[in-house]
């Protein structure tokens, strides 16, 4: 199939162009709605050609930014590229590109990590100024100009409706078969004009399968045929693999203990290696009829829709490993009866996780004693990728499940830790932290008697005698006994991490190195 | 109308035995689960007959605790007089009882601080073990066996529900007129056989107007004539007047830009004086037509019913001052048609307050520069109160705002700090920070914008050059200049508060009168 096969309408057909002359309609100064969520359904060409744009200016001695918005982290062609040139004034909701990090730790980039699900109601609110423009990948147009979803729909809808204008990417290299697997809801509203979503189980379809838009707003239409940047993802490693044993015997626990029905309840999980290996560990476990409702497909969900025990998987993006996909795209018409990708708002929609009653697991990158979780920032500072969805899942969920290997950097760092240095989910919504080393089932305990669990089923051997002592003097010189606490050494007690400062380079270097890594 | 008239089902009837009586079927290490909210609708004899057969039994050297679960705080009669006699082995999700604090911030008492939307949903999963005894303040009794709710309902439906047994008080000295009032919810269930809450305006019923109870379970009905503790308002203070001024200002710059509708949203406020000002602001200022989504109803929400500017109100307790009790007792008739109590879980539940975009205010112990809030701790340890529902509505209102002076304890302590010594709302749920000072709106910024803007508009003028010189060297120094900080300093930097020792002293002092004032 020709790119041109893919537009079918008359009028934006009338709109192509190349990507260069679509970029020079981007002015300095816009915010710009972008698609992509996790490495899948970003505009492949624009962003790079603008780039050159913004480098071109920058050379001529003119400043040249742009506020970008997109569902979620992207690929090196929109953020790294966007980031390498210093054309990024102001970045949300999500990112994880190595050069955009280091702009934003450096001071040099503004950030705003937002709940995935506030995104779409935050920009229709007029909560974070106008949306001037809109670049979206799509894999294709139909005749009368409705536009077919490609690999992710992230605030795709919400772009288009609230955008001035409107760039779109036409990607044939995105499978034709994927029309009719998205559920694009257009029953959204503002207050006080807001009707229940009426989503009563995972796989409920409440939309259409298109995006609508305005075609006098298109400006431009680019073809492209770019492959999605997926990320192969490592087989699980043994600390993954027991992370995944110790959840999967949770869930059992909670099935013979009748708090869970047998076929559990809708998972959502996080994207990397351990929420891979979970969903392997259910690929071999003992429950049947399963279903997600979750923010990404990674290869794990797919496994385990191909060997039956998934029968449908609700989302907003794909997220797989170059195998993983070239199986989807071989099988898509299998798997399509079972898979739905519908906007963020929806996918992370508190009323809908609560409802469904959504097991949750996702990671983290330290928990404290007491059962705060940090997800977003190392040493309290400097920003890995942003909460995500996490909050959304983690706040309104069934059971919130949180997860990390007990030692981070060789193990050197421990990742329970007396006291985060950032919160992202309070002790109010963390019910259960999973390590290699074990399993703190945190429902019901108060926190003296959580830090007790935490620190005797969860920490690594190395760190528990430093972390049982600091809990022991905390209990005796603490002010109050409620959370004890000793906030003058709160975060020095583990010299490895703060007081080290080989460690702390040792952390930096890494940063540089996977920004290099990209680099070549 | 005496007590007898109150009881009209044979059955219970047959049951009426002494507050003594009752308390004797309630044995050691059992779960209780008590009616109660904001000292509205507590059992009130039985709980300190228990105390008096604790008290006996830890004077024969006898071990006797139950643990005991209300709707929020309650009076002195039951935490008081439980905690009084150290004979409760656990306490949620809420109080406020000095002698309650005292115990758990001096560790012998066990305390679980929990959303209160989560508390229904966890006790149907089992996640808190089982409910053994409820003991339920009702109104009345109906023929046929139906109990009118009394002044609060918070989770007395759960309670009911799911204790194995029932002890009701039956109390005279409610309003027999507030049978009709109550709209007691039956469409609850555990996922994954839940459907939507179908409220789609604040003043919505869905329910009946009693609970429901297995009149088998009832094994003691106790008839009372007491009247609630009500706590009398001081009329606002200067800064509460200033605080509202500046939130009535930022909702009428809201209806100018379009963002919000002229008659606002429903509005949530906490319990308090300031949230009591707002709504005398709300009272004199330009708005009509206003609803309530709410947890309690105070006296300034009262007046804005009798004058008109609040067509109806949603919660699930009273919260009034004798005064505003006395003015709601006489005309119970006139307000009975404009409010509705309903059980927390829906009062306070994730789905209704997204759907109709509750605007809400709450106090806050502690916030930081970065914009996270502290709402329960005192220097990171000890227990104030809890979180109550401030998380429930902050979570999912349509705007979050968070309200405080500038300065506590005579000025000598910042409410403005570089860190959180404890988060309960992390950056990424709080939308508007206010003070005497001024409104932050951190909408749109990112954290080192919104510090900027938190320290110039909120901070009070003897903490700004501290404040500013903290996030400036952080701005130097810190190792990640996405959130800065200098963790080392993060805690100390206000000597008034962390370091000088005479501080400390006070705060304690402070519970000390407090407790001291209660025996009183």
């Amino acid at each position: 199939m020709s790119v041109n096969d893919r537009i079918l309408n008359a009028q934006l057909r009338g709109k192509i162009m190349s990507a260069d002359e679509a970029a020079a309609l981007i002015p300095s100064g816009v915010n710009v709605g972008m698609s992509g969520f996790t490495g899948a359904g970003y505009p492949k060409v624009v962003p790079a050609a603008l780039a050159k744009r913004i480098l071109d200016a920058n050379l001529r001695g003119q400043r040249f930014k742009i506020s970008v918005w997109t569902g979620a982290s992207t690929a090196p062609e929109l953020d790294g590229a966007l980031a390498m040139v210093d054309g990024i004034e102001m970045r949300l909701p999500y990112q994880s590109d190595p050069t955009c990090r280091k702009r934003i730790n450096a001071g040099e980039m503004e950030y705003i990590d937002i709940h995935l699900s506030h995104v779409a109601q935050f920009v229709w609110g007029g909560f974070l100024g106008k949306l001037d423009i809109a670049v979206v990948e799509v894999a294709g147009v139909t005749e009368d100009g409705l536009l077919i979803p490609s690999s992710s729909v992230g605030n795709n809808k919400t772009w288009l409706d609230q955008a001035d204008k409107i760039i779109l990417e036409v990607n044939a290299w995105q499978n034709p078969a994927l029309e009719g697997m998205h559920d694009i809801y257009y029953g959204t509203a503002l207050p006080p004009h807001r009707k229940p979503i009426p989503i009563l189980k995972a796989a409920d379809r409440i939309g259409i399968p298109y995006y609508r838009v305005d075609l006098d707003k298109v400006i431009a239409v680019v073809e492209t045929n770019h492959p999605d940047r997926n990320t192969p993802f490592s087989p699980p490693d043994e600390n993954s693999r027991r992370i995944a044993g110790h959840i999967l015997e949770f869930l059992q626990h909670e099935v013979k203990k009748g708090r869970l029905p047998e076929n559990l309840l809708p998972l959502q999980s996080g994207v990397g290696n351990v929420a891979n290996a979970v969903m392997a560990g259910l690929r071999d476990g003992p429950f049947e009829n399963l279903t997600a409702y979750t923010e990404v497909l990674q290869d794990g969900m797919l496994e385990l829709i191909r060997c039956g025990k998934l029968t449908c998987a609700s989302a907003t993006s794909f997220s797989l490993s170059p195998d993983a996909l070239t199986e989807l795209n071989a099988n898509l018409k299998d798997f399509k009866n079972k898979i739905l990708l519908r906007p963020q708002e929806i996918s992370n929609h508190p009323e809908v996780i609560r409802r469904l009653g959504v097991i949750a697991m996702n990671g983290l990158i330290e928990a404290d004693i007491y059962g705060n979780v940090n997800s977003t920032h190392i040493m309290g500072t400097s920003i890995m990728n942003g909460i995500g969805g996490s909050g959304d899942f983690a706040r309104n969920a069934f059971i919130s499940i949180f997860m990390t290997p007990s030692s981070a950097k060789g193990g050197t760092i421990s990742c329970i830790v007396p006291m985060a240095s950032h919160v992202d989910h309070t002790e109010h919504d963390v019910q259960v932290i999973v390590t290699e080393q074990g399993l703190a089932d945190l429902r019901g305990l108060s926190p003296k008697q959580r830090a007790r669990v935490i620190i005797e089923n969860c920490a690594h051997p190395n760190f528990k005698p430093a972390l049982r002592e600091y809990f022991e003097r905390a209990l005796r010189y603490s002010p109050g006994k409620h959370t004890p606490h000793l906030l003058d050494e709160a975060f020095t007690f583990l010299p490895n991490w703060m007081a080290n400062k080989a460690a702390r380079e040792a952390w930096r270097d890494d940063s540089l190195v996977q920004a290099d890594a990209w680099r070549k």
